[in-house]
């Protein structure tokens, strides 16, 4: 059997959250069209960017393991991405973000709106973020409903939704540490543990653990899936990181600002902290964190950050996570089109500029 | 059959979300200590206060119309609850509540904690917000959870899923309408619609239909209930406003200046500025959605809600629901007991005096 392209998995599920938004911005028409309106910038936003990586991987580990109904399996990989897209808006909410895939988000959006009625403008971002709130619940609950109406066997969908629910108990974990993480000293911080609960998670245990499940692999086989979606997850982390800081910002389509600004405990400025001289530490230390911060005063964090050996710090352990990930692939019972398939993504994974 | 009295059904679902609660503060734990405590937060609010309305509505819909099985739809009425949980957290944050129950919600017991942490003063606020956001998404997946994995028969968790997602599908969008009528003039704004879809829609319609669904009620039965459960959930609404005015903080466990400051547009408040003289109006005017409104500037609003006839406009309003939907239940092919249920319901839901 040929395992299906991420592109070919990208394809078919865009089509079916195509039919999903339209079906329920129609559905909130008839309720107000106030309310279609917010439906209208959800799907907007769904459809702006994202890779639909983790529908890829569910399919990619439901085909792996012998899963031979393609079709059947979409609407779970589906709810992946509605689950992605709700955790996005709800995480832009707590990271003050206001862009996503280079376009306004669903804050970003309601901002406008509301600023143009009669609000105090000392407001106006409160109730953005309230729409954004009410976005991010309705696709989590659209997640589950995505499942219950997949038409699969009972079985199989209470195996995808306690995946979903197990996924979002250890995400919210993840973020509230990730929140915490910036209220005490960086030292204190693992931004392993970090990675794994925020990141790998939903992103990579939970699709590959319930496509293998779908599948009906066994349960030892589905073990090593997932510790290797783990090993992913916090390459893809920390691959993350190095963007947040220093990708272009035309390519992530997000501000390269927000990290620093936020001083967020990253494996990168972990490192940074612990590298640099006394001399580059109190440079750091007063820029990072502050809300205010400036493209000049970032580039010399990122000279930095550079200079002390952290960039290629972190360089140096996504290859290392690339040699682990293969040696792991090498002990799973799969397919030589299977192995090769996981090892382009990984190779995607520790390695990708967007 | 005697059908399960409030308090029974209130004593059997807190049994059971009490193990729901401790079993995720257990697997929180063997996360973080941290997402323990957010745990523990919401546990300790989800025991502060609260009826049980809506179990005891599914339930007491299921008995009418012939469910047997009282055991095993349990979860699905614990899962309403967990609903209704999660939308009190969320509500809370766009209206800017910290005190639920007569004691801190999750943003209000964040806001504590954050304060005293390494955090800028004027993020604190920010990041409980965010905890509270957390905190909401796990009740909402954790209300599908727990209908997933409440043993019922796949065709009966169908049943129960489709209502909790079309509840969650119209609360949002009365919940949006809700807030944004407070950024146009009040004659434009129809209660009404907002009670129905913020209100109605999951405190009765969600309930009574999945009750009377799961016991396999009759279409045109399910939908006559329905029928009657939105008007009981709009007088609900109306009550529910006439407490954020005028009732004793010590017994709703919440301000009622808070109505007021937000310049919520109710129907008694439409009424208000519908019958109350030049005069009255622009007193009402001056103070009504002013922010830092104090008890004395509220006394005089009030003063004036009670002068105009307002207040007494929606008492009648109230009445008249009385009337009516105790005509719609004679017209309800159930028992006696049933009938005599559903009366004692009504006659509380627009009289309740907390």
């Amino acid at each position: 059997m040929t395992l299906h392209t991420a592109d070919a998995v990208r394809h078919d599920v865009d089509g079916l959250m195509r039919d999903y938004y339209e079906a329920e911005t129609l559905r909130a028409d008839e309720l107000d069209a106030a309310y279609g309106k917010l439906w209208r910038t959800m799907s907007g936003l769904a459809f702006a960017g994202g890779k639909r990586l983790r529908p890829y991987l569910l399919v990619l580990a439901y085909e792996v393991y012998g899963g031979d109904d393609y079709r059947s399996v979409l609407p779970v990989a589906a709810a992946q991405e509605l689950l992605h897209q709700s955790l996005l808006i709800h995480d832009d909410i707590t990271d003050k973000d206001i862009v996503r895939y280079g376009v306004a988000n669903v804050t970003g959006t309601y901002d406008e709106v509301y600023g143009q009625r009669c609000v105090p403008a000392s407001d106006v971002r409160h109730y953005a973020e309230s729409a954004a709130l009410l976005a991010g619940d309705l696709l989590l609950s659209g997640a589950h409903a995505m499942i219950q109406s997949s038409g699969l066997p009972a079985h199989q969908i209470a195996v995808a939704q306690a995946s979903l629910s197990r996924a979002v108990f250890e995400v919210a974990a993840g973020q509230l540490l990730d929140m915490e993480a910036g209220m005490q000293e960086m030292r204190l911080t693992d931004p392993y543990k970090i990675a794994q609960l925020k990141t790998a998670s939903y992103s990579f245990n939970a699709p590959m653990e319930c496509g293998a499940g779908l599948a009906g692999a066994p349960a030892e086989d589905i073990r090593q899936l997932v510790r290797l979606g783990s090993r992913l997850g916090e390459a893809y982390q920390l691959a993350d990181d190095l963007l947040g800081v220093f990708g272009d910002e035309s390519v992530t389509g997000k501000s390269n600002l927000t990290d620093l600004q936020e001083g967020k405990h990253t494996y990168l400025m972990q490192l940074t902290f612990r590298m640099s001289t006394p001399q580059q530490l109190s440079a750091v230390r007063e820029y990072f964190g502050r809300h205010d911060l400036d493209h000049g005063q970032a580039d010399r964090i990122k000279e930095i950050i550079v200079a002390c050996g952290a960039r290629d710090g972190v360089e140096q352990r996504l290859e290392e996570y690339r040699q682990e990930t293969a040696r792991m692939m090498e002990g799973l019972s799969i397919s030589h089109e299977a192995r090769t398939r996981l090892r382009d993504l990984a190779a995607g994974v520790t390695r990708r500029i967007r």
